[in-house]
């Protein structure tokens, strides 16, 4: 049972996501459709609905299940304000928030022991301080390059985010940049200069981990107020060691964020 | 026939887009898959591959036939590549090629000097020096807020891209920022926390110009490896005036840009 909400009071979240064409079945697509029809024509443009066959229009589905009020309200719709989070304000109020909240990281840790999803490694460095995972996000269903997404997991488990980056964090950060886009040329023939390769501030779970998505894919998150590229924060931190426990941040908050009430509360938007 | 080349020597371009979800037929959808797969389960989650029935999965086809050699190469895709580009650089390689290239910047003056889209101005700060005017961005049509788009130009015209920008200019910029958000919240009810205000690097155009665009709108070009946040910029400045005249900054490039022929040339890529 996938939708939610059932009787014993328990929810489900239900994402579904239309995939991007595999380029080898355009062509069967364009002769296999079961139905074509006009819809304008004007001069040399004309516009058609087309219904393709159930097997060349998959959906990827994504089930959370059974799903906490947190994940209801993650994937829920909802305006966005941006706030400048100064260290102080990380310090008073974005710290003791995290801390607050008990989102499970338990998923994170089968990955790095290889509990959950061994099969799907791609690379991976063993050290226990410079080492990670880095494995397909599951918003990829790995069936074409356009939308590639993995993500670097880092083996050490005290770095909660760019927050606690320091210099001492500089091999495992360049680790991940080199063999991250090695492994990914190597397993899916894409180059490193095809490859956005980012931090999230503030990030979705809070154990240090990167992205890699596909240059050409808008991938959600990737845009200037919440992504931070990798090559930016390897060269602040090599310039600074501590320039993420002074700069101010932008931080995207959901209009419905707990975390927003306590900037309020605090006067600070 | 919409698939070409056809054997008179005239080409068709045929474009299929998949349509976002209709909110209504999603329960259907859940329904009356024709298939539900699973692919991967960890803990609470779970991923599917779903194959929804042809009247559930319409693609937006549209047809330019016959089509000319300037209809194919608009809609041909071009692959974007990442390159880090140094302060030496842009020195040796980007600022030369910028001054080899004759793009106009004549609708900028037009502007500037009230002699173009004077009834459009939204807000002018006249200083020579410090201000700049405040226009909506072609791409806004202005029905609607979902994709408010202005741009800021700035009056002094010697000033080309974020590689120029130095403490001198903190005055200028920090006058976009606090004149722009009022202007904005005062015209259309947009407060400064659902704007997203920020510079591209590589601009389009060489005179100076930052974006304000509606936080939920991803706008072409807020991606993290172009834009840069004005807070940002600002804040770089001022602890360090010539912050951008020694960090390397990323650049993105079509295969086809001469400019990263020219850093193919110098062997940088």
């Amino acid at each position: 049972q996938v939708t939610g909400p059932s009787g014993d009071g328990t929810d489900a979240v239900v994402i579904l996501e239309k995939t991007p064409f595999h380029e080898e079945k355009v062509l069967e697509l364009l002769k296999k459709h079961t139905k074509l029809e006009l819809q304008m024509r004007n001069d040399i443009y004309s516009m058609y609905h087309l219904y393709p066959p159930p097997e060349l229009s998959e959906i990827k589905t994504t089930v959370v299940y059974p799903a906490t009020e947190k994940h209801l309200q993650k994937y829920m719709r909802q305006d966005v304000h941006l706030v400048r989070e100064t260290w102080e304000d990380y310090e008073s109020i974005t710290l003791p928030f995290i801390q607050s909240q008990s989102f499970s990281l338990q998923w994170v840790y089968n990955i790095l022991e290889k509990k959950a999803e061994a099969d799907r490694i791609v690379h991976e460095n063993p050290d226990p301080s410079d080492g990670f995972v880095l494995v397909p996000d599951l918003k990829w269903n790995q069936s074409q390059l356009d939308d590639l997404y993995l993500i670097a997991l880092v083996h050490r488990r005290e770095v909660k985010s760019l927050r606690d980056l320091t210099a001492e964090h500089l091999p495992l950060l360049r680790n991940i940049w080199r063999e991250g886009q090695e492994a990914i040329a190597k397993r899916f023939g894409v180059p490193g200069s095809r490859l956005r390769i980012y931090l999230h501030y503030l990030p979705s779970y809070y154990h240090l981990h990167v992205h890699f998505t596909a240059l050409g894919y808008d991938a959600p998150g990737s845009s200037v107020e919440r992504a931070h590229l990798l090559a930016d924060v390897i060269d602040n931190l090599a310039t600074d060691s501590v320039y993420y426990q002074k700069r101010a941040l932008t931080v995207a908050l959901r209009a419905d964020d707990l975390l927003l009430k306590r900037f309020q509360e605090a006067g600070r938007v």
